[in-house]
């Protein structure tokens, strides 16, 4: 089964271990972006997956797709062009110390992506599913379009799409809101991860539940016919809790309410959740199997440096299935 | 406002990670001391902070005053001449392994430090605030001299002064007791930092708690307006709980207490404290509010490797204000 | 007092910290094997020990004698010959993510080794104690051959013997089973580390408490004094709980069951058991403190990188008499 | 064009900087191999190269293919199966003291590869070059024969065949020597990396000249169009001096002579001049030119890390064009 | 004696040792700016120097002003504000393969500087030497504004001027040409750093030799007293030769040629050079001696990593004397 | 043949590569000394050595002995007691750059040693050779008076001693001059090492070429057989010439002109020397080819990094043989 991907990767920097920004003198490099994250997730997962992206034309913005090649992801629709490398970096916390992010994305060789440079039909066809996330029509005019025309050959082609609605306000700087741009995009989905609060907020779409909400969602949006959405409880920097709930207009599946600590590393971790989800979609005949193989994939995640989730099946199913005794493996 | 701090600075050395000492071949350099911890968490708060201190003529001492400028320590009045550069290796412990110490250094540059070396009177011309620690005192009979102009001098200059009179018995190798240096040290004190246990031991000042005994000690030195201490908790290397109080000679205000795990670095966790509080004095007008600021930046110390505090006022608001979440600041 | 320990030592290779595999691009070199622990251990332990094995005649043959050397343990016994070092690749683990070996010990020097290599009776006279394992017998018939020698060497010279009869069965290649090898080699014990479950599996004696199997195993091989084994729980990677007893053909002395969080590394804290225990079977005059003593040694030994437990006899006895505190020592 | 290369990857362990193995902790992974050194080089060039080979089915063997794929190498003809991932140790050397390699690679799943593993129909259609070397056919008879079926393969396919005839008497061990098997192998070739010394011993071929010897070895393998090799004095471990030469059956086309100070990393080295030389081949109309790019490619990958050439075709350019002068490029 | 000096500073990343961007994973962070590693170079041969500069208000803006802080220079005049920290990525070559730059600094925090921010008067007052590069008017018209108020009030104090005037082509685009600005940057200078191919292109000052196209220069620049001018032979990436030489209106003085290897890090040697010689000018009465400290600063700086020179008066007095054996010194 | 040295060892501590002590955050550790350099070096040739020397009884002296003994150093003899582990800040030069020194070596628990500690006796018995050097009477009177002990039980027992006499003046500072102490401890030498600088110096012995001093040395000390001396010239920090000769009384026997670069550690390469040297007395009975063999080990030396000479005979003999090509052993 082939999967399609679209969206930025940043190169990722950050010190080694819990160091300040203000003491370090190295700094790792990761590449990441959500939806990039996913790719890697599900090839590693064994599913087929190409990313669909734009890098700046030199050694760096190579070394960005060599990443990706490495953890299996096909990079053979990637675009090189002008603009820089986005970029982030990355304090990671501990205990009561936050972790915390700069970014330095703007102006990106993505952000610079126009709709005719991507051969969507192309591309899509043949693809078992699309996914994209709300930071792309975030990024620029260029991006919006570019994935609107995706989701809309993906629709045509009768390709399912994923959407997470992720919504970051100090993106959204070239002159549209996302309250102009986001129903078109939400319109050509099959699943959306989101909160009650950010349907009402995005699409003016309300309900006093996560089932009430996405029930309305749905009768917004005919074309959904999955929403989910994570719960996380941050008792510190180290130790999270975290569940799942994915709602298929008719019955709520929750995912078990896993104690995640020591967390390693938190980015990437939600990313790692929708991953597990579409592979579960695309695998099991069992939404409740679905829900819990990607919670479980997502907790995973926190043990892994990197935005990306470096787990195999196995590894997540014996957790999915209450094995969390992390026993020495010979 | 300008804060002077006084006191010896050592090249602190130490395997990576928690290996030990038989293992490890490099050692991470860090810079600290008890008061000049207390400086450069003050400069991280914003204040204007200068060190006073001597080191050797060479390299490494003047790698020592580049360490502390780094984190925005005045370093001008700094003085250099004979005598070693102070050493500690500290080797970190995790669970029920502690961390150790193997101090290396007799016969420092500071300890040779004399009192006309140091112009007090146009350091402290000025000031808000004069730090001193037990150390001090303990480590040279010229160190000690030294240590009472500069007290006396801030005296006269209306200076308010801190001493955390902590006393390490195998420190004092010179000929003189703590007990007959202490005293006259302390007069000039308006916050002390000490427990009844100390008061008692040094100045035969006895009290059953640490009200009464706070009380007894005001009473024998009048200067002192401030009487403060932390109480620890070691569950395991990893995992501390942490409480500080504060008397004025009325009430006695309590912060709350604060579970910390995981550890990455427990030195200077004291100093992190006095610093807050020392900023809490001069900035709040809250006795209350100053002690809570001073125990969260002793709890978010234990977060950050080195001797040092590498915290904003942000920061530590935020914990002291009960969040403790460490939730991704981006 | 000189023991003696005979079996294999493989390299270790392991990414930094928790990174996998598939991420890494350094290694960090230990040198392990569950005999040679137990030597390294001891050898810690202030007691003089000496590790008979074979290495291949090459560099890094010569560093892992090198390496044994520097913990303290005698080489003079280890002969060098054809075949590879054998190896074995370490990923470690974190929360619900197991830590998992990739073993590539397959015709290792050791595995090539013949009973008239080691000159058993020099190697042993005196000696006030002789360590062997389960592991050797199962890589080759000239190991199992050799073993034997030195296990009837070590009884006709009064030597006692302890025996770990750990099973793995993915190691049994050369065409006998451990039915018919271990036997033999367990009838010379005076010390057997073992399950009654593995007790039934090799050696077909039955019991349905530890109490009752040891004696069942004692009735068959009549040189057994002590029975012993750990008991561990994984809540995770990062997090275990651990106990052990040992069995004198009367009574059972358990030991405290200890909490241990984080863990450093888990690999090597079975064989820091049995070096406690062994070293307080010589040294100490009662069996409780013995066995207090092994599982103390087993705990600090998750603290510590690597597979050898590099602590003293005052840090296991500040954990065997209950303080797990880990409080800064200066 | 594409470009199919076939051979071991083995994952190289080496000490940092040029320390020992006798002193070193930590070691630095690569992965290589002779011919998938070729493939990557070609990679970098812009080629489409496809690597055959045959891996252990776990963590390590996918790194050693994710590897291979992050320098763009296609991974898709890659078995996975029983055997251990060869090894080798490599300590750099420098001035005096030389470079040396502890080769750790019997039994590994590509030696255990059989000739019907692999569909040489598939992978070598429309292909524009096929590369091999005298390593594979050294290693085990199911690698000699599965290496035949492929030069026959594209010899019925047309398509072109270069062979580097490396002989390492320590590896034919598997009861049949070079000269049985090598001349078969030869047969199928257009292009042919060897010595006149190695053509008498394998062949019995003689000329007292690289031409008449070149000329005499046509002779007998009539597919043989271009016979190559290099030349290198070592002046010592960091400086050595390298040409190379090119015969066609009528000319010798011969490369600058490359003075190479300081040497990165002398492995592959021959491997990038073959990598060049086949770029040129299929890219240049020009013999001269060809051979020079295969020098400048050669000379430089001394300054690279690894076993790889990771250089682009105008960095190579440049050199070939004599500009050694490693100008900073902004 | 007090300078001040003006101009961006990155954060420069380069991968460790000689590796590519291709390859690695961790990156060393240096700060660095041609201006800023003048004030560096000033500030170990002990003269006091400000820098003026402007940075991003977050905790990587912080640390940059940290850095310059921990090698002596006065970050008083800093300001914080909007913009991004301008970043370059360094790949170190190596003999025939060139060092790379990728640059990333579009729309810093310091392009976005405006005259009104700076208070040049005070900042100016009682200052010995003011210097600045064509890299500052290349970058924004704010900058070139704020650059030429600077000049103004340094010689309405009577503060003597430097300038180097390094053109980068790709750097002009704001609309305007360098023709158009340097002029009148250059008038306000007593020395100047170029070539006379530089002269001609930018002031269409011409003259056939260093000496008539100084006269020329200074000609139309009446102020100018000193025009000075290094000159490089690149024999590999390992391997430069380097001379300089000055003008003072009459006689040119030429320093020693220096040959350098092997090369550690070229990148800030132009700088060192200019610090060596505005420390000769206002230290020494000799204007030989001044050009020989300079290039003697020069070359050490290629031993040094990293942007700056952190070398003392007295070690480029060892080399400036003729003494180049690296001696050890105990 | 055993063979016994006599010194202080010390703990190196150096920035990696060629990094500032003003810029460096990790040092590496090595364990040094010139004696027990000589010690390491020989081990390495295969000889039995045991070194005699006094650490602080706390985990550092513990590792300083582990480090030994991994390089089969004999630690038996090592006394333990007050008093601290002496260190050495070593920064490494490059080109025109000097390496540098700084000592911290005062009141060094090797210091403090007393004659009683040391059983010469027992320890020199049945010892084939016995190596001091001019370092350790400088230390203190302690050290001193244990030397000339240990010297004349050399003398009592037939075992040759060797002594280096070098000359630190900056060292003797408890009261006594070199010139009060070295006679009695050369009286004892069968071979010295010196200059006729030192000679004159140190025991107003003179000649005008280095044979003709020596004979006069030989007069003055009957007991000296051999006289050796080797001479550097220092090219740069990175290239430096070496050569070797040997006086037995009649013939001087000279080494090949060496030519060392790059140079990656100068530290113990006069020791590599005399380890080679002793090495060669003892087994060749061929002068010339003993001094060969001194001189090639030491340039080797130059190659490794850390104080001691990790190489074995046979690479010594490759270089001493006229081989320094330095090529890939396989």
């Amino acid at each position: 089964m082939k999967i399609i991907t679209f969206g930025e990767v940043m190169l990722r920097l950050s010190p080694p271990d819990v160091e300040r920004f203000a003491q370090t003198d190295t700094l790792s490099m990761h590449f990441g972006g959500t939806e990039a994250n996913v790719a890697v997730s599900l090839a590693q997962f064994g599913m087929q997956v190409a990313h669909v992206t734009r890098f700046p034309d030199h050694a760096l913005g190579r070394a960005a797709a060599g990443y990706l090649r490495k953890y299996d992801v096909d990079t053979q629709y990637i675009g090189y062009g002008d603009g820089r490398l986005g970029l982030y970096f990355l304090e990671t916390g501990a205990g009561s110390r936050a972790s915390q992010i700069i970014y330095d994305r703007a102006d990106s060789a993505f952000s610079r992506i126009l709709p005719d440079e991507i051969d969507w039909e192309t591309i899509l066809k043949g693809a078992s599913w699309f996914h994209w996330t709300g930071i792309t029509p975030a990024l620029s005019q260029g991006a919006a379009d570019c994935l609107l025309v995706g989701i809309q050959t993906a629709n045509r082609l009768g390709v399912p799409v994923s959407g997470d609605i992720v919504y970051r306000s100090n993106l959204w700087k070239y002159g549209r809101t996302p309250q102009e741009i986001m129903p078109a995009l939400t319109e050509g989905c099959t699943l959306v991860l989101g909160s009650k609060g950010l349907f009402s907020e995005l699409y003016d779409v309300v309900g006093s539940t996560f089932q009430e909400s996405g029930r309305a969602l749905m009768k917004r949006f005919p074309n959904v016919r999955y929403i989910t959405d994570t719960k996380r409880n941050s008792v510190s920097a180290s130790h999270n809790q975290l569940s799942a709930k994915l709602f298929d207009g008719q019955n709520v599946y929750k995912s078990r309410l896993y104690d995640i600590r020591p967390i390693t590393d938190r980015i990437g971790t939600g990313d790692a959740y929708i991953a597990g989800l579409i592979y579960g979609l695309l695998t099991f005949n069992d939404l409740q199997r679905a829900v819990e193989f990607g919670a479980a994939a997502s907790v995973l995640k926190h043990t892994i440096p990197g935005d990306v989730n470096l787990t195999t099946v196995a590894e997540v199913d014996t957790v999915a299935n209450g094995d969390s005794s992390g026993k020495l493996r010979r």
